[in-house]
């Protein structure tokens, strides 16, 4: 099901770099198709919008019947199961918990005549980005619009394609229960353009976030500078390592439902065992033959899918930090022991009893994650993400006469004299 | 000397936006130049960085010159003045100590079987791009450098051109001072390039701070997702605030200071009185004519300066947080009386006797700053842009059962069967 190979045959670099994607300078082909929807919208704003909604969605709208209103939301919840909305709002308040220990304040220092000062504000307008259809998933909704509202962002407005009209009724219930402000159905690269210039219905916003397909993503790129985005993030990877006693209709039951994501998920399995190994190539068969989305699963596992044999734990330990998968479960008997040695991952499992779902879902920490080795440099969405910070200084005339001096001798090798004669200036009247 | 408006006028956002330098979707007529040079590096490596440093450094290197001795930075001791060196190990400490104060723990919450926890690594390998020649500005150094050191960062790389073969002595100072590990004498898009990818003697680095030219900046844009980069910044700008009694003379040493820094140099100023207008352009241009940078400061002050008198200081708050300045002087009376005003601003500067160029320099806080309205949703370059976050996630079999249902009920309402899976084996096999 999924190519084995000894970490002895010093393949494996060679092996993973193949199945794992990684991030480059952008695919030229769909940035000029992506450009030419983002001017348009800059220049024709609702008219834009509402033109390639009406060729890529099927969907002719007014300008007024882009925004959702209150009247669908409560229709959703009248036609939902109370048990999911229930757990929804379970999931919400563990998320909510988890992300409150985020929040930072700023802080002051002061002495000698010197106030200095860091301020945390919350950004003022953010957009979220949700697929269409049956990929508009309430927990994304959930994951992404929740640090926000932690951060106190006032406006919270999303976009949301609904091919032939069709929206998701608890993605519009998630988004009531995360606060969201405003919901508006379109999507695209026509929404991002929207979102990042402003048109005459969508409001310009400060910040995009949110997954999306390829041309998504490509738009974000292009108007990031003019807008804050969040992260770019590729298709989802799972990295197990397992020890000998690792069970392995757990090991199994999580490599599959990473594989069901979609046909470019990745997943990497690190085992101690070839007989383990064995054993979760026959459990994840069995399995895999009632699973709905048997076909996405084995079309990522033959493609994106291997198995490595490694010598011991440490060596698995080191092959993870090399890989920085987006999600890293520990299959061993003392996970802890090894939590110090990871370094490079977006989310850690630890233990049997942990499937990785539970980062998904319910746990509380986010499933927004870096993917494709970013794990190196980028971290799992947070409140960080929706509040930015300013300084503050203020001196003292005598603070200023004591420390005058070393603004003016670095200005004047750097050249900037008129830098100096700010000291200058007020240093000699002061006198 | 500046355009002056009366904000009755109401014309004053057509007048703010043409002085303005506002982000756009990229030039692409850079951008294509640029992917040329990124395309040649990632796979050429060293061979084609050597090949555009002869190009456009006038300058020709074996691969083994690339990087800077040691002996350079101890001759650069030796002839440097030794208050400059004072000077500079002065703004250090106080960069590294307000620095300090930002630096931030993970934390773990654990209850009722869960255990959850937030983690913090400082990123492995960051690239300081650092301009050549005479706008090597030490400064930049320190305050690009510092909060990288503060945050644990262990490998720490300069890359800055030496055109005809020249670095400048106080830049390599400053770097030892901060504590860079090595520098690489190639500047431009091969440089950024390196870093990126690596090659044959450049490491491939995980983050690329620092400013650079138009070319650099599209480069750095390009890799970004390959590696992570600061932020998109653009020619810095200065709003001062200044009510009836503040001082002419400190008010023009301010603006000049600000209009000195290259041509596209952005200068705003808002005042309640029409006399002090007349005061402080009678001021300019008698500090004006003994600037050696005055013909830079002319041609930014004439294209890129705008004074507006506003009715009273409550608007001009809110006209600067319209306008979202990197840096914001208010020469005020009580000026701590509108800090709770200010929103949007990189840097804040209260009362006279806090020149803007302590922000530049000495007083602590990082002169690294959104521009071009960005401060709406970037901030100052800190020590969190130096670490990333990771996620742990365990549970116990008791919590998984308690709250596994929530999980399933989610992931069918997602049509993810192998995500409740996960829960459902596992809940069964322990019952």
């Amino acid at each position: 099901m999924m190519k084995t190979v000894h970490v002895e045959d010093r393949r494996f670099k060679a092996v993973y770099r193949k199945v794992l994607h990684r991030l480059d300078v952008g695919d030229r082909t769909i940035e000029k198709t992506v450009r030419k929807i983002l001017d348009d919208v800059r220049e024709k704003g609702d008219k834009a919008v509402l033109r390639y909604t009406e060729k890529f969605d099927r969907l002719k709208l007014t300008p007024d019947q882009m925004r959702v209103d209150a009247d669908q939301t409560r229709r959703a919840y009248e036609k939902a199961d109370p048990a999911v909305v229930e757990s929804l709002q379970y999931a919400a308040d563990r998320i909510t918990a988890f992300h409150e220990k985020q929040k930072k304040e700023g802080f002051t220092v002061q002495n000698d005549g010197i106030y200095l000062a860091q301020r945390v504000h919350p950004i003022e307008r953010v957009g979220l980005y949700v697929p269409g259809g049956k990929a508009a998933y309430p927990s994304s909704v959930l994951m992404n619009a929740i640090p926000a509202r932690v951060a106190g962002v006032p406006r919270l407005v999303i976009v949301s394609p609904s091919p032939d009209g069709v929206l998701n009724p608890y993605m519009l219930i998630a988004a009531d229960i995360a606060g969201v402000t405003e919901i508006y159905r379109i999507g695209g690269v026509q929404a991002v353009g929207a979102l990042a210039y402003g048109t005459e219905t969508i409001p310009k916003v400060d910040k995009i976030v949110g997954p999306g397909n390829q041309y998504v993503a490509a738009a974000k790129r292009l108007v990031y500078g003019l807008v804050d985005i969040d992260m770019i993030a590729g298709p989802s990877e799972l990295l197990i390592i397992a020890d000998d006693r690792a069970n392995p209709t757990y090991v199994a039951s999580d490599l599959l439902s990473q594989a069901e994501h979609d046909e470019e998920a990745v997943v990497i399995f690190l085992a101690t065992s070839k007989s383990l190994v064995e054993k979760v190539e026959r459990e994840m068969k069995a399995q895999l033959a009632r699973l709905p989305r048997k076909k996405i699963a084995t079309t990522s596992l033959r493609h994106h899918g291997v198995t490595f044999i490694v010598p011991d734990l440490k060596q698995a330990i080191a092959m993870s930090n090399e890989i920085a998968p987006e999600h890293l479960s520990l299959f061993v008997a003392e996970p802890f022991a090894y939590l110090d040695g990871i370094v490079h991952a977006g989310s850690v499992f630890l233990g049997e009893q942990t499937p990785q779902a539970l980062g998904d879902y319910i746990a509380g920490p986010n499933h927004v994650l870096p993917t494709g080795g970013t794990a190196r440099f980028f971290s799992p969405l947070c409140v960080d993400d929706f509040v930015k910070r300013s300084s503050v200084i203020s001196y003292s005339r005598e603070a200023l006469e004591k420390s005058g001096q070393h603004l003016v001798r670095i200005a004047e090798v750097e050249g900037l004299e008129a830098h100096a004669n700010m000291v200058r200036i007020r240093v000699n009247n002061n006198a």
